[in-house]
């Protein structure tokens, strides 16, 4: 494996396998086995396989905590050689940005839910995805459907700038008892990780209840309420595939989300009818 | 030469001279002396060289000219095939843009000047690029320099965005009588076009009172400002290249901008000292 830092070393790697099947990972590192599901199957994919690793600042809301963000370089450095990564990209800052800078903006149907709560941050993560793509020119890019908004947004940046990539939406990994993994779980503390599992049990319920009977948005997220009841739940909401709200559950269309704080740690999770 | 109307098209074709050098020249149509000169230097400098015809609405302010924008496939069609073009890329609205876009914003510092006058231009000059970029994928791609900050602007998103691709920066070319050439010079009526000749009168004194003397930025404008006195002069700018005005005038460093109307049509004309 090698580790590129500079952006002509990775313009040099990009350019000499232009003829080959490229699958790329971003990632903000402290990679968990959500990441490494990636990396496998890009591996399985592709005939080259790039990660970056990039804490991106210009995703993070001022006072959010982009300083506390885990970093884990040389064990992430460790699981991608383990993974059998070609190329780990790892700029510093100043290597992906300038002081003026031509931004990137997300739709205006992307301020509801997280691009509510967090105004800017998916321009930040588009912006960097967007200059990523450049660099690694990548056939096939894979993004975990945990951050369902994040991955919509991109599929139609995407779609809109019309990027000869496909993007490759992988399935949620989960702790043993359900708790979807995310680097930021390691600032829960014994307490609040239990509590935590409310809302996977929530969302497990939520979806066989679908299954089962003709419920409308509005009561399952009643029901969804009364098992995370001791939570402080930010929000529920069920969206269809282009994240407008919906009343009515169309099964192999509608996503339901759940967004909880614990202190200062927000959890986001999801299941995909 | 070959035609091509969808997204799908030029991406085949793209795909398939991936191995090539090409050449891409963006215009609005109406083509002229100027978009001719550089698709010829294109043609000499690459294997495959795509032209596009797009008269792109996102870079139209409400209340300007997109209606009125000259249009004339046909003659353009003729031109392209004599030059040479191998594709010409002429699509729709409706395949350039959908309901809601990922948009792209001009970075805080190209508020000055052009996008001063008009807001939100310089992001849909962007936009439309971009789009056209990624759909061409050229490895140069070739501009006037009369449109000097749109010219830079396109450098610096280049550089922002990491795109693979070499700026071609054009000279002017101008009728005998010294005019620039512009798809707008069909407004003018004969009156206006006799009096858009002090445009680069002025110009040219000014490059040769630079030459000679150690003049500031402040004093060559009001020579300037005297040869164009009859005119309805928008604004008189000397800039360096990254488009910050300056009174000291560096040779090679400095560009003297000029716009000037005539009715509703807004000349631009510049020297690149």
């Amino acid at each position: 494996m090698k580790i590129l830092k500079t952006i002509e070393e990775l313009q040099e790697v990009t350019s000499s396998n232009k003829t080959k099947t490229t699958g790329f990972v971003p990632t903000m590192g402290a990679l968990h086995d959500g990441h490494i599901s990636l990396i496998k199957q890009a591996r399985n994919e592709n005939e080259v396989v790039v990660v970056s690793i990039f804490v991106n600042p210009t995703q993070f809301l001022p006072g959010e905590d982009l300083d506390a963000y885990p970093r884990r370089d040389e064990a992430d450095k460790k699981i991608c050689e383990m993974c059998k990564v070609d190329y780990l990209f790892m700029p510093d800052i100043s290597t992906m940005y300038t002081e003026e800078e031509v931004l990137i903006k997300a739709p205006n149907n992307s301020y509801v839910l997280e691009g509510k709560t967090r105004p800017g941050h998916f321009d930040g993560v588009l912006q960097v995805v967007l200059k990523l793509f450049n660099l690694v020119q990548p056939t096939r890019a894979y993004f975990g459907k945990k951050d369902a908004q994040q991955l919509t947004l991109i599929q139609q940046m995407v779609k809109n700038l019309f990027l000869p990539i496909e993007i490759v939406p992988c399935e949620i990994v989960r702790e043993k008892d359900g708790l979807a993994l995310s680097s930021r779980n390691v600032y829960l503390d014994e307490t609040q990780r239990k509590d935590a599992l409310l809302i996977s049990k929530a969302l497990y319920s939520a979806a066989s209840l679908v299954g089962k009977s003709e419920l409308k948005a509005s009561a399952l997220k009643e029901k969804m309420q009364e098992v995370m009841q001791t939570l402080d739940v930010e929000y529920i909401a069920v969206v269809d595939r282009n994240f407008n709200e919906i009343e009515k559950i169309e099964l192999k269309n509608s996503i339901i989300l759940v967004v909880a704080r614990f202190g200062n740690t927000r959890l986001l999770d999801n299941i995909w009818l």
